[in-house]
């Protein structure tokens, strides 16, 4: 397969190459819903979910284990049990908490054109963020390297769709594990001018993403807090628990006006019940918890809405995604943070462990739930494979179309006379054909979307040349990509201060 | 591959048939529609379109080649030129005859528990139908013959999620071109008791279908009047004109009571403008001249508005399928058929040549805009590829995942103080899991989607079985399923009848 790639590539066939031309992508832009959003549960539904989650906060409670989220909780005067690490929190204080946070806000990059409109009707793609191993058709899948994960972020920098590097595509495991971050966050600034997640696990690795990040801003990490830069993904511990780390690392972001990003992972049957009325009451409990908390910290910290509700194979007790369930529970979470007047996250993901018929059509059925629910974040939304521990380098490019494809059904569909063009159809009349007419020489360089990876030639022009499928031309395609990359400038001075704290806190760190 | 695949189901491995059980499907069930479709052009809009296509109608006009076709439309009060073969029709005799077919009927099929309702908030899902080419893994793209085409209907019998047969998955070219469809209906109606799609292809062709259908009923052709049993495909010859053998297969279809779906195949940039809206008015008015065509003929006539609008690739001339314009013009095709209180057909399209990713995503992003637009009769809803010039064994598995999948998301959510499991959530509390709680146990062996393919195994697990991708694992289902298949009983004495018509009319045919 790699072989027949190459050659496919050195030939000068491949539709990417065929011209020797870049890869066609579309603009950078960032997709607004202009349809109306699928409701699932009834404003009744909606309601009965919302006050069983207040019950669970009041009378259950959750469990936070970082002592300093449990004084921010006591002072708003949450009931604490420092002791058992229990927080009860009862409705009053829930429901007025969830008046503070605003519905969008602006997330800041390197390069201001690329800022982010968060909230309201604006959506944003992340890549993928965390697995553990990284895949491409020519190795299979491994433990990744820092230079690998490098040329991920290239990637990312250099595909349009992609709005927001969505926290490290996968470990870099020739670097010590104590300081990888480091080296993570100096490539996300250097490698794309666009906006990147940090880490959030503990407070250390969340102070050294903040000064980072401001450094690369030109400020100091305190004038970050009227300047959203970071959305750090808070998962909850199902069920009812804040862990340490997760405490540590949402305390210290909201400190600096750092949004959060609450995702619960509620597997309907494992970690929660195994209805979806009651994984979705569940995570609705624990990602109000972390609204209070982020709110308790800091009245006005953004927060974002993060579903993550799927079921497991009760078979293997292996997670499942894009399922049918977890289609509607995107929706259904949609549902629950308008209700709130918060933005919404979801994510793009597969079970499948290769790049595939099934990790497309399970990317597409958690695509169209997060996009029909609203999504603002799709977070994880190109590269994920093999349930979230494979980064693959074919993905990324498969997802970029299909991200594509999706943000082209939301344009407008302009209809007026000129666009109907009833003078053409009396032009051509009855059994002629368009193409040569002056309404289609007008407008067929920019009329239909143009893909990226799909083959659209027929079977003998296809089978021409060499019969490959969808995997093997993003392999093409993806190293296409990476020999046109353009490393966005960066001020040297500004460079040479990030290296220089990263020295320091290596040093600080294997001392 | 094909010995990998025969490998794995020997050893008993497979998903299938890991306990040698059979495949796990859904129960027979017609899907019913719980949320509101997406509208994606306001209703000016939709005013638009209808108003424009109006205008074709009367003052640029269609061409219809059938005389006798053109007779009904000069006697409702069309202006006829017989010698241009040109029909105008003003907006009073269009809007007049839209008044007349109605929102919703029975289909009825052989068997009457797999009657189907078509219209309003039903939907049906019919297999491929028409394809040159077959194919699958072990054998390839090639001609295909009676064998394999009635292995293919025995399938689509013993897959539940498909609900009609979808008229002759592909061309049997070991048999003689101008008696085929006989073989063919014997095929649809002794291996399977579901309803089926005849040839519309001509008078001659229309009726054999019509006679061999009413033997099977133990009725007369006459009586099928009040019994509609066939769905027959319409195509218009864009831009607007009507072919003979379609006038023909329209008119005869007509006269007898049985519902024609006009599907206009509007291809923007060749056939139709390359605008959304210029192809949609173009479509709309030749679906409109259909459906006018069939009241002239017998009032009351069922009639289901066919959308087949998509683009070509400008640079190539190829048709595009599954692309964003395709879901778009899908939703809208919706909208218009429901301004017209008629049924809605659409289909599950891709131009990929290969059963991989892009055969994936294309279907998936077809099969959501048709769903999101409502489609009532999901036409080649399973098994093609290849632009619709193969039949794939592989893809019918795979598309009948997809379409269980998007079954499953219009089942309601059930929100009540037991679902949500208030109390399994205090029992188990912070930290625990729910594997053992009495609420999981009552739920857990009807609680989630169960696929047929899909694999949701660990990397090691789903590499130790072969590292299968869905295509191969597509293989060995189709073949334990076809393993499996048990033949509709059938009364002897009709069977007899049936081979008796057609020894009658194959001597005729080839007399």
């Amino acid at each position: 397969m790699a072989r027949s790639s190459a050659r496919r590539r050195n030939s000068g066939n491949s539709r990417a190459g065929r011209s020797g031309t870049a890869i066609t992508q579309q603009p950078w832009e960032q997709l607004r819903y202009r349809t109306a959003p699928t409701d699932v549960l009834s404003a009744d539904q909606i309601e009965a979910i919302h006050q069983a989650s207040l019950t669970i906060l009041e009378e259950i409670g959750c469990k936070v284990l970082d002592p300093e989220a449990r004084r921010y909780l006591e002072n708003a005067g949450a009931k604490v049990d420092h002791g058992e690490e229990m927080v009860w929190m009862d409705r009053g204080l829930v429901e007025e908490k969830l008046k503070l946070p605003p519905s969008s806000f602006t997330l800041h990059a390197r390069n201001p054109a690329k800022n982010l409109k968060l909230g309201q009707d604006y959506a944003i793609f992340a890549s993928v963020g965390g697995p553990a191993f990284v895949s491409d058709l020519d190795k299979g899948r491994r433990a990744g390297t820092y230079a690998e994960m490098c040329d991920y972020i290239r990637l990312v920098q250099g595909l349009n769709i992609i709005h927001q590097e969505g926290g490290g595509p996968f470990e870099a495991l020739d670097l010590p594990q104590e300081s990888r971050h480091l080296d993570l966050h100096h490539a996300q600034i250097t490698l794309t001018d666009k906006n990147w997640q940090p880490w959030g696990l503990g407070a250390d690795r969340a102070r050294d993403g903040l000064e980072m990040a401001a450094i690369s801003f030109g400020c100091s990490r305190e004038d970050l807090i009227d300047r959203p830069v970071f959305t750090t993904v808070i998962n909850t511990n199902s069920p009812l628990q804040i862990d340490g780390p997760m405490g540590e690392g949402l305390v210290e972001m909201a400190k600096h006006g750092q949004p959060v990003i609450i995702t619960p992972f509620t597997l309907a049957g494992a970690m929660s019940p195994i209805t979806l009325a009651g994984a979705l009451t569940q995570q609705n409990a624990e990602a109000l918890a972390g609204i209070v908390l982020a709110q308790c910290v800091r009245s006005g910290t953004p927060v974002i809405y993060g579903g993550f509700t799927t079921n497991v194979d009760m078979k293997t007790g292996s997670p499942a995604f894009g399922t049918p369930e977890y289609t509607l529970a995107a929706q259904a979470t949609g549902q629950l943070a308008r209700r709130y007047d918060i933005p919404f996250r979801s994510s793009n993901v597969t079970a499948s462990n290769a790049m595939d018929a099934q990790a497309a059509y399970e990317s597409q059925m958690s695509i169209w739930g997060a996009m029909s629910g609203h999504v603002n974040l799709l977070n994880q939304g190109a590269g994920w494979l093999g349930g979230g521990l494979v980064a693959s380098f074919e993905k990324l490019i498969v997802d970029a179309e299909m991200l594509q494809m999706m943000a082209a059904t939301q344009k407008p569909i302009e209809v007026t006379d000129e666009s109907i063009g009833l003078e053409a159809i009396r032009e051509v009349g009855p059994c002629g054909h368009f193409f040569g007419t002056q309404h289609t020489l007008d407008r067929y360089q920019t009329a239909f979307y143009t893909p990226i990876v799909s083959d659209w030639d027929n079977y003998e022009n296809w089978s021409d040349r060499g019969g490959l499928d969808t995997t093997q031309r993003a392999n093409a395609i993806w190293k296409q990509l990476l020999s046109e990359y353009v490393q966005p400038p960066i001020d040297p001075a500004i460079d040479e201060q990030l290296k220089d704290y990263m020295a320091r806190r290596k040093q600080e760190i294997h001392k």
